[in-house]
């Protein structure tokens, strides 16, 4: 559980710095980055907490992930003009938040008695809607709602999950699983620009 | 109770219909569409739910609605471009759908001994916050705030469903009733364009 | 305890009178003027109350707070365009309605034995984010994202209320001198224009 842990809170943290990164658009200033930096990290949690029923949400009695969130956002703000990252540095460690996010959401929702179906969208939840949640801020029809395969890798993965779990494979093997098929679809979807079919806005 | 429970699928589909046909001005994917849908059509029971503290809500156990809104926007999805619906087509279904959510909700708050003005209010958060979401989601100023008489046909029926059950009407008439005079009002304020005042923004 | 609600009241009328004056550029009609005032005035409680799983939340047995915010906005809606007040007329109000809201919230996460940290959020959180929720029906980017020490002010105040409180300084007076500190940092912000670092967009 401890090394679970330990990459959740590197998932956290690897949100905050993208989206402060994004944040870089905006005109926000170092209160709104940061905001924007921990909503990023927690909100899909929250939002799953919340559609479940878990209160007080996850981080109330474990506020090291709010300030897991806030030191990586006050970093990248006051860093990121001098580091010169390649554009998709990032691309690795969010693919491995993106799985390791849709994982323990599906995990918990299991846990909860919740339908197969209500699990893996929990999961889905609980990968993306930290994402969502900054979008909406940043006053920007979010993007994972435009762009290439993402939610579709977290909710393959996190069916995978719930496959294996029905056939009694361990809960360990099942959650390496689920996470290398996400993580695989995702690069395979950036490698090779697979995208889900789009709304032609000419009819 | 049956019939108001397959009412109640019908108005998430015609929700996540007509969310569909409005996405298309969006650039969305085929999972942006379907998450639109979805939303529409559950959010405002959803946002009730969480207010009342009526949680895990109520799709968690009951993953009907959820597939109804992915199979039906996901129809409208790719029929949508073949199928030239007249533009008024989903106008009725529509006020329909907006008078039994609204019922439901003011149903659902009085029986927790909701005050009147809260329960009514819940009424119209079920009615209308399916599509405030929607709007949010695709960035737009939610629609219900700037046009015709549309939460205010919910608020009336909610205040007459919760009159009628004040004077011990069975519970069936007043929701007829109810629902009667929310479609009523709804179509009355298409067909002779009633508006609320606006703001005046020359001021 | 009855003057903390009626500032508390108070305070909820100033949110919906300024959210208001906002929304007039905004073509938003009488329902969407009333529902964006009501919202700016409780939304920060309400999301705190979810975050800590106090449901339902604060208002749904206590209608007074839809009541007053209902009222202030529909009044402001009508007499506005012949009320000329001066432009920092409710600068003084909505400090002190900050204020009380911050040390309101952060009171109750501490009786809740939430962590210091959290407890001084929810103080934030329910200070400001009544306005984020307005911003983001109006469609634009949170103000408090973007503009000069407003939740930095909040937060300062919630820390010293928690450090008042940790070293056993009488409720009352810890919650007298932490209004007041947020009063005067948020008032001399504005005077000599203090403002956060902001993120350079050119780099």
């Amino acid at each position: 559980m401890n090394l679970i842990y330990l990459l959740d809170l590197c998932a956290v943290a690897v949100c905050a710095i993208t989206a402060t990164l994004e944040a870089r658009r905006r005109e926000l200033d170092l209160f709104g980055v940061i905001v924007v930096a921990v909503i990023s990290g927690i909100g899909g949690g929250t939002v799953r907490d919340i559609l479940l029923g878990r209160l007080p949400v996850y981080w109330i009695h474990d506020p090291v992930y709010v300030v897991v969130g806030t030191v990586a956002g006050t970093l990248t703000f006051f860093l990121g003009r001098y580091l010169k990252l390649p554009k998709n540095f990032f691309l690795i460690p969010d693919a491995v938040g993106l799985a390791l996010f849709t994982v323990i959401g599906t995990s918990i929702a299991l846990k909860l008695d919740a339908p197969w179906l209500i699990a893996s969208l929990m999961g889905v939840i609980t990968g993306v809607f930290g994402g969502v949640i900054r979008d909406i801020l940043c006053n920007e029809v979010p993007l994972i709602f435009r762009t290439d395969i993402y939610a579709t890798a977290s909710l393959a993965g996190a069916l995978l999950l719930i496959a294996l779990d029905h056939f009694d494979v361990s809960q360990n093997i099942a959650m390496l699983w689920a996470m290398a098929s996400i993580i695989a679809i995702r690069l395979a979807a950036i490698r090779w620009h697979i995208h889900l079919p789009h709304l032609r806005s000419d009819i």
